[in-house]
């Protein structure tokens, strides 16, 4: 499948490794091509600059936010959560209408201290994946795997035989079939993903970073999961 | 050891029977006790009138706020979260002060439809533990147990051998360990106690309620619990 991954973050690049280590093909979409290929930051977890993590997997296209939506059949949001409405608004809705989003970010708020609080327009009564849906109504959103650590998304089976929880919400059930699909190709159990909804769940699923963050803190360990136990 | 039990409702009453279980001696603490007995409402979940119950657990003492805390060696609160503040004023600083509070309640909001929100003053960059702390500095405040239904707060063996994890929060160690001690006549395992720091990590535990209610929502099935795989 063309797989469009909108966001260049240590997100974005595990899912289009993965994404191409299964035979999908994969643009990464960036607000701006020539700055993101000149830049020679390396990322806040000591990540290569993005110039050479491309050149180290040259299989996977490179893009505007717009070349790439409108490249792949389907979408996957993994920029950060504040910048997502912008990144998709210049994605453009006509790359993006009747397709399947399927969305990762949280809606971290950086500017009230560590860890990050959620943006209170963004949570509680609302969501940033119920917001996207409202501002690009064409569009399939499916919220799924923002619950967790990037390595464990693309590849569960590396904790626990993969015996723990993936949350999905979305108004879409086809939508939702498609991602579920894409899931079991990282290797998730059908049984290990809990359809929670609509796209209003993701209130519930977003609301789950303050308590991820405090359990990473406390244990210094990221790659850890939630299951649910019942 | 002499425990007050804030609260009549279905959280209080479950403590109740359980800390009777065990030997513990009981006062449950309520607003105005002629009312409360009086009463013939059954509650939202079919549970009968107060002054029935109270008749079928006779080793359970009865008494307003103040004189429960003022029994209780330690105090429990499973009041409804909009309410904390107001009981605990009621139970007034010089029957808390020293003593160590464990903390049940979820800052919840029914104003804004069903499933209930949190309530924005108390959540997000606040929770309804440390504004308890903050109220009361004299009163050692330790989050527990607010994750999940009462029947398995108090018997967490009823589910998957009591494999799944609780969490507590606090700002005194010494307040943290009588809480886990407690926990564990209930059956909680220490290996399954997840202590998340100082009582600001309540932010986090009290934001897992919009999951735990779509979760509830999804499965129509409220004896669940979260287990941290690692």
């Amino acid at each position: 499948m063309k797989i469009a991954v909108l966001g260049t973050g240590t997100v974005g690049r595990t899912f289009a490794e993965r994404l191409i280590s299964l035979n999908h093909e994969v643009m990464i979409g960036t607000r701006n091509v020539a700055d993101k290929l000149a830049s020679t930051e390396t990322d806040f977890y000591g990540n290569p600059p993005f110039g050479e993590w491309i050149k180290q997997n040259e299989k996977v296209k490179l893009g505007t936010f717009a070349e790439a939506a409108a490249f792949g059949e389907m979408v996957l949001n993994t920029t950060q959560g504040a910048g997502s409405i912008n990144a998709l608004n210049l994605a453009e809705a006509k790359n993006l209408n009747g397709k399947v989003l399927m969305d990762m970010a949280n809606p971290l708020d950086f500017s009230k201290g560590m860890p990050p609080s959620l943006l209170p327009e963004l949570s509680n009564t609302n969501s940033l994946a119920e917001e996207i849906q409202k501002t690009f109504p064409e569009l399939k959103v499916v919220k799924a795997l923002n619950t967790m650590w990037c390595g464990l998304m693309v590849n569960p089976n590396m904790l626990a035989g993969g015996d723990h929880t993936a949350f999905i919400s979305g108004n879409d059930a086809e939508a939702k079939a498609k991602v579920k699909a894409l899931m079991q190709e990282f290797g998730w159990k059908a049984e290990n993903i809990l359809d929670l909804g609509d796209i209003t769940t993701a209130r519930g699923t977003e609301a789950m970073l303050p308590v991820w963050l405090r359990i990473y803190g406390a244990t210094q360990n990221g790659a850890f999961n939630f299951k649910v136990v019942s």
